[in-house]
């Protein structure tokens, strides 16, 4: 293929078939994207990636990224904020998704992934430690296990309910059931068990 | 959202946006795996990246991809290669598809796009001008033309046709016809009546 290919492309589409989910296939796509654009698309891309080590750190405190010129997440320490209640979530992007909803007004706590021995990550790699400390710092009153409803998801929500079982807080789980919009007749098997354990008086 | 995602990161996002295909989503999980990836995945990127738009150029005969210090494509030059049969493609990449068949031991020449009135693509956009120089000068004796089955790759071989029919070239298309490996019963109406007939005799 060298002969094809130089060695300058070659090698960005080599880069790019690192990504999540992008094959050769795909990573030629985006590379010759990116040579028929205007060089300024390469070049912000170029500025944005320089950046992103230098610019980013995890807040000490609940673990979500922040700015390096920051010390701790604004949603820590955002005064409207309740810091009793503490959302525990497994990647930063989670709190993207949570905020979205507007509905919630309390801080995140991220683990940095979940209990997971195939990938070999088990507690020590997650952030439990730092999220006891925590709830005796911050007098937490309220823990709201919202990770995914997977098998990690679920084994890394067992764990911190041991592990924070001698303190007096509350844990709370995201509520499991039908999503909206979606068929009754449509619904997963397990689905549908916990829309019917969950369900509420009206 | 300015608050859960950090410039230096949000800035990434928006430039990965920008490539084919690629939503906020998935430029998310991007970012991402490049911030959790050891700084070195980055680096290279920006590295080939940097390196893209100064490294590359179009072989000014074939309109092929070629790195900036060569000053034709080597397919071109390698004196194996029969210069008096070109295929022609719409994009650089197809060359990659042709070449992997390994059964093919003439030239190209690169379109640079498919007529197009919705894009705004019409005869002027494409090299065809070049392509009629290369035949009085190559004294080419055959044009395969090697565009897409679509209405653009249809009619920007029929605007070859029109265009050379004055030159003693032959032109040839590349055969439709069914896919290997695919059932008659599930092949479309079109391609099955472009297999009745392009039928060969055994």
């Amino acid at each position: 293929m060298s002969t094809v290919i130089p060695k300058p492309l070659g090698d960005l589409i080599d880069s790019l078939a690192q990504l999540p989910g992008v094959g050769p296939r795909t990573a030629e796509r985006y590379a010759y994207y990116l040579l028929r654009a205007e060089a300024s698309k390469a070049d912000s891309l170029v500025q944005s990636l320089a950046k992103l080590h230098a610019g980013i750190k995890y807040c000490p405190k609940t673990f979500a990224l922040i700015s390096s010129d920051q010390e701790l997440s604004p949603i820590y320490t955002d005064p409207k904020r309740n810091k009793q209640q503490v959302a525990v979530v497994a990647d930063p992007f989670d709190i993207v998704a949570l905020e979205k909803t507007n509905s919630y007004s309390g801080t995140y706590h991220v683990l940095g992934g979940l209990v997971s021995p195939i990938d070999n990550i088990g507690p020590q790699q997650l952030k439990i430690k730092e999220l006891i400390q925590r709830i005796d710092e911050d007098k937490v009153t309220e823990l709201i296990l919202a990770t995914n409803a997977s098998v990690e998801g679920e084994s890394t929500a067992l764990l911190i309910t041991q592990q924070v079982a001698n303190r007096p807080v509350k844990l709370t789980r995201l509520a499991r059931g039908l999503p909206v919009g979606v068929d009754l007749e449509y619904a997963d098997q397990i689905t549908l068990t916990r829309a019917l354990e969950g369900r509420q008086s009206l």
